[in-house]
């Protein structure tokens, strides 16, 4: 167990947006919500999956939704903890801790302002290792840790509380429910045990997300290059270097969809780079060759300063470097696969690891 | 109180579904749910408002949707068993009797069917004198009964418990549920105290609904004249007689959205009725000119049978009489024109009583 200072927010919320890979929302706003509350209430404790009590009661706490919308419809703050609360009042009991869903900007954030308002800790690791778009894409579900009951609030006070029979069938209303709630909701949801969480979790994405984004500080400031840096911690592969010229993007069921293009710098001079999106980034498409798909990590970084770019925030004239980062080992099962594998955000294609892909490129 | 029996089922769902002017779903489904519910468990007993006690707890139960789904989706029976236990739950109170929400062939004897199989009376009463589409159109939302806590259960299993801030995000998030769990749900909400209904509900509907099925039950075995005398009953008037020969309908957003046009016969020969609908008829326009509209009751019944014809079931070729209807003068206040006036569904007209109407076009 240790303490999480306003510093280490900073930290943790860039790294974080570059495990989002894309998605898992804005580094930013989810700063602003984890530091107002740290200096409100003091620091947060971060625990580690093996401090947890067996017996412990666990609940993972997010925002659901398009980040496109999370940017203008900026959280109250108390939406997630009515949600939390919520939950525990389902259960009896309270949440002895809580976890992020999915590495990201905000869902990696979101928990630690909930840990520094209640005053619990936050367990160090997430559901993904990354963030993924759907409720059932998390490493609990691949355990067979049910999503449902899980509760739902908005910014207007409106709540909802969830029993599916299936963790798809959360995904299915839920949908419809933040879609309703006006594009995003704050959730709470996956309660499980101490137990469960040391079985089933991506273990210490919250450490990870804060050497990731503490990495790319030191590297500016001693001039070197944090790209790199990042690449050799993460086992990265640069996919392409390259300038934004192309943005489509929509908001459609309550997801934000579309493809941005890249044309090539430097070494990549005349070359194109596409990468299609669902929140998150799926696929990225080297001169028509795909080189790297979920669930492995796509992720975009602005050459200059390596600071991770949201499909929410990419823009015209953007400067990037793209890297492809091979995904937690839980995604490469055959069940991984079925849950987040291509095939499933409708790419007839098999998966094939981002190294694999790299290797044969090199030959 | 008095025990209402399987004979008394059928009438209770013709009338019903005169009353549910289109809507309220199809007296053929509701009549099995009750009857089913009675041959399993004996008569249900039926409550005159009176003699609720003040501080009973008192939960409308009902299905929400598009009728149009309702017919391919019928439900499994418990799932508003589940609905109404859930409210229950909420409260930590037992609910002493139970209401419908709305008059029409399914939505006036699914409470039936839940009394029969709860062991609990149904008020004889409801919340609008004939039906609606939308939530907070009940008689109830106009005395300022709050329609959250809702819950919602679908056959599947999934069921959601929604706590909204005022009605319109009930009905706003409740329909994106329904839409979700495949078009139409079981719900429980509206509960509210025995003063409270006596104060807010409309009375006596399902009596009279029992009335009219009867008296159109009757006068055929006479051969009479089964419309003459629910024309005399309900103080309506004969709109339209004629032919329907085109009827279009979508199912959007969770309504059964559409129009009816109808050719006229024997003193209507050369004239023209077309009736719009939002699972219930909204406007009659004949010729035209409007001859009735929200919130009065537009009814359409076969002219051989006297049989009501919902939204979903108007075919090409069937031979109908309109009748229009007044509606209940609660929803003739100010109040109750904002909720369902003709300006609520779009049109831009004021609210003209049907009989005023009636009484024009005969000067």
């Amino acid at each position: 167990m240790r303490l999480l200072h306003r510093e280490n927010i900073e930290d943790i919320a860039i790294g974080a947006a570059i495990l989002g890979t894309g998605g898992g929302g804005d580094p930013y706003i989810g700063k602003l919500m984890a530091i107002d509350a740290i200096e409100e209430e003091g620091p947060v404790k971060l625990m580690d999956p093996s401090e947890v009590p067996d017996d412990a009661l666990v609940v993972p706490t997010a925002m659901m939704g398009a980040p496109t919308v999370m940017i203008e419809k900026i959280p109250r703050g108390d939406e997630v903890l009515e949600a939390l609360k919520m939950l525990e009042r389902k259960f009896g009991k309270r949440a002895l801790a809580t976890i992020s869903a999915e590495a990201g900007g905000l869902n990696s954030t979101i928990p630690l302002a909930v840990g520094a308002r209640l005053h619990i800790p936050v367990v160090d690791g997430d559901g993904m290792g990354r963030a993924f778009p759907e409720i059932q894409m998390v490493t609990f579900h691949l355990h067979g840790i049910k999503a449902s009951p899980m509760t739902m609030s908005d910014e207007k006070g409106n709540s909802v509380l969830l029993e599916a029979v299936d963790n798809h069938w959360v995904e299915r209303l839920s949908r419809a429910v933040t879609v309703a709630m006006g594009g995003s909701a704050m959730i709470a949801l996956y309660a499980m045990t101490g137990a469960q969480v040391k079985e089933s979790a991506v273990h210490g994405t919250i450490s990870l997300a804060e050497s990731l984004g503490r990495s790319i500080r030191e590297a500016r400031a001693k001039k070197e290059d944090p790209i790199k840096k990042i690449m050799g911690m993460l086992n990265g592969f640069e996919l392409f270097k390259g300038k934004v010229v192309d943005v489509k993007r929509r908001t459609v069921a309550g997801f934000a969809r579309g493809e941005a293009r890249f044309e090539g710098i430097d070494e990549y001079k005349g070359e194109e780079l596409l990468i299609h999106f669902q929140n998150e980034n799926l696929v990225a498409i080297r001169n028509g060759n795909i080189v790297a798909s979920v669930p492995d990590l796509i992720t975009v970084l602005e050459t200059e300063t390596a600071l991770p770019i949201t499909t929410e925030g990419l823009r015209y004239g953007y400067r990037a470097t793209v890297l492809g980062i091979p995904c937690n080992e839980k995604w490469r099962t055959k069940k991984g696969l079925e849950v987040v594998g291509p095939r499933y955000f409708g790419y007839d294609i098999d998966y094939i690891p981002v190294e694999e892909r790299m290797g044969r490129m090199k030959k």
